[in-house]
């Protein structure tokens, strides 16, 4: 019997990173958590354990590290970028290189240069793969938590001998938003342009006039499309938080339809792609 | 062998519950997860199985919704002493009544009144003791994460056989501050207080000229039972959680000095009242 | 402009449910999280708001229960494809439904039939697909930890300016393995061949000649392969849980090569599809 | 104004310690979690930032690997004593050690000498302070979860005007086990008691004729303090992981009194010492 490695990836995840960056201002605290993962021609090591070729993992994390002082800045897409490419060109044989960014956000406690304040609306994202053809740079958010109390509806849905949901015309929803789009060519400003997606998919979520949850997906990424010409698609996941009405109008207690029992599970799975 | 219940609490945890309070300018959505606990004289239904005196924990949760339309307003403080003292009351043979609630923080989206995002900077929390003697009020936060990147030195420390930890004359501190304090008289305006006290914390952790951990708690403490006679002692935890530079200069890299390692585990454990 | 809808999926995560199996000896513990996703033709949802082919995600949880009763024996793979037909037979537009679950296992206390105990060794998973091309049945395990003393090598790598490790001869190894293999005929016992995999792969870490974490993966993979005519591939992620001996010969002691430091981030990433 | 230093405990938290025990057949895998607090007279360092009297947290962490060679074997118990009677011994002004040590279980797969698999049914913990007075040596034991199918009632509560619970005579009944108990002398076999201790705990929750979980909580300590004179008290915490029949007979679906929507949150709390 032959057998054969038909994918394989390997690299270092969870390889966390502070980098103190300082302005013309103060600092700025870049706290990022990085993920490599190179493909390529790596079957020898599998199929007979020769690592002649093989990058250790450590020395990625090595490598995480060493670059930072030079080309660690306010933006996590350039840094992923170079450390992309400089895995491209490693003599092991990668056919290509893909690195995470996941930071986590920091603001200044007032005008203090030197004192932070976690700040937690959301993370900054980005996934650069780096291969033969070229470098593709995404941007991304993660855990935006939103929520609306009214103009959301989901009615007129199908029904079949298990459905008991009942129409609502006007229901709370709340969801977590995490986002990921693709440039096409790169913002001149890659934090002003990360911050006005970001703003954009929030606003869309709190203005649209709602018909579902994907009805509003859309909008928000035809927002975001119509704004960004560098952007040319976006995949947005927006799980339904539900928030369920507690009935306490059986005690005899009014004012009970503003009280909400929220589900931790099961939630609503709605993920789509819109492109151009 | 005759073996007693010689201390017993029981009640209900993790109750989520949602409820959007309205004021002049719009919306304001309180998002709490409750903890009931009683104590009292239960040791029947233990020994016995006598269950006669037992309010079950499900209608403690039915009593958290059921009170929320009249009695939830912005502040859970003013909440928990209602629910504290409704099961006080209650037939059954409580002796104490606990109620402690952490809420997680929404913010208007804009100007918008009816649209939120989660601005996650620490959580607003309360634990109310309600008994024969009256009723003790505490309020607290947690995850308050902070980080300051000058300021803060160790020095001058016990050195044994198996210490090897370089003395620090500035060293990036971070922490995440959770507190808990006690108000001896309520004040007027709780939610004005607990936005005072905490941002109290904050500062002087950024601003104090810090020989130790120890040392800036202390300080931490003193500053809010200065400002605040209504409150008589204060609980701190200040993990040091540390950040390790990384020696880039082995590779012949200069700037490392700005690039840490930030452990996730192990940290430093610092805890202790500040009382008058 | 025009943008468009380019993929898409919605369903329902974290269904929890437990059914009690009555079998000839006593009760089986079925302790399941379910996850339904849908793939079709839902663009007017999106673009217009029309919900008239949207089968509501409330309707897939009470469908995960309303089936449970004659549709879930002791194989959650057997149940995954009557809920993924199910789904497919809707009147809604579904091209493609795909269930997942995981399962958590109980053991029975003794002999007794009706007492369980949590024996976490990792948990059995299934993912179905159903679609116009048939029905494709995957099984898997999540969560199986896995460490040797001996017997592991990583010698030989390619090192560059940035490589500060060791060669290792003979290091402690761990890991956490995750396993998916597709069935191109279903085994006629589902539940003996799913022990039989992870029983192989198990012992083949256990007891290879390894030179690295890839070498033994592939040997696992072939191993599987080998013995299961039946499975056409298995993709396996083996993390590679670092554990650092921690120098304790700086203070004089010895012994200190059997004392290791495990870190918990980061680790090494080494996933795999193996394949006839 | 003057303020104190009420209370005060500083330590080190998350100290991961892996080591390799050797016996007569073969290796047994110590994986531990270690936590140090202490406690005494360090008031200077708060309110002066003396140093002087400190022992670094990292010198802490230093000692636990450092005297894991020779003093850590199969007993956590053993081992916190040796930590905890060291740090007492310091230079430092402690009057009270603590340290606690949680352990993840590993097994041998087969009858192997080198290679172990995770078999997660529990953890074994040990607390133990030394101070002035001597030694208090408390094990136990956390996550044992537990499910029964029969056998256990909750009838002839307590009924306010909230109460919607349904008595029940024979519902289903799970918790996650925690407990710990206090040595008043060492037994000689340590690890075989916590084996019996957790049997009996594990026992009885299965066997017990249930009233209630309070009821059966008794029972539990009874059974524990009945065969170990060598405990004097136990304390437990017994949440109650409500499962809730999903009603399918409205669908016309029989069969659904086996079927389950287990609740993650909320969960009762009960939680308490019995004692001789």
């Amino acid at each position: 019997m032959t057998v054969t490695v038909a994918t394989d990836e390997y690299g270092k995840g969870g390889v966390r990173i502070v980098k103190v960056v300082s302005d013309g201002i103060g600092d700025q605290v870049m706290d990022l958590t990085v993920e490599v993962r190179l493909r390529g021609r790596f079957a020898d090591a599998y199929t007979g354990g020769d690592n002649s070729m093989v990058l250790p993992t450590d020395t990625m994390r090595n490598t995480v590290y060493a670059m930072a002082p030079e080309h660690l800045g306010p933006d996590i897409e350039t840094y992923a970028v170079t450390l992309a490419r400089h895995f491209l060109a490693s003599p092991a044989p990668v056919d290509e290189a893909e690195v995470s960014i996941v930071q986590r956000p920091w603001a200044r406690v007032g005008d203090r240069p030197h004192a932070f304040r976690q700040v937690d609306t959301g993370r900054r994202t980005t996934t650069v793969v780096a291969g033969q053809d070229g470098v593709a740079v995404s941007a991304g958010a993660l855990g935006l938590r939103v929520l609306r109390t009214t103009g959301s509806a989901f009615e007129g849905f199908l029904v079949d001998g298990l459905t008991t949901l009942e129409p609502a015309r006007d229901r709370l929803l709340s969801t977590e938003i995490s986002a990921q789009w693709r440039y096409t060519t790169n913002p001149a400003d890659l934090g002003a342009t990360w911050h006005d997606v970001v703003q954009r998919l929030v606003e869309v979520f709190c203005d649209h006039d709602s018909k579902s949850v994907q009805h509003t997906l859309y909008a928000m990424g035809e927002a975001v499309l119509a704004q960004h010409p560098e952007i040319d698609h976006i995949w947005m996941s927006l799980p339904n938080k539900h928030h369920v009405p507690f009935d306490v109008a059986r005690f005899g207690i009014a004012g009970g339809e503003s009280v909400y029992y929220p589900f931790e599970v099961p939630h609503g799975v709605i993920e789509a792609t819109i492109a151009r």
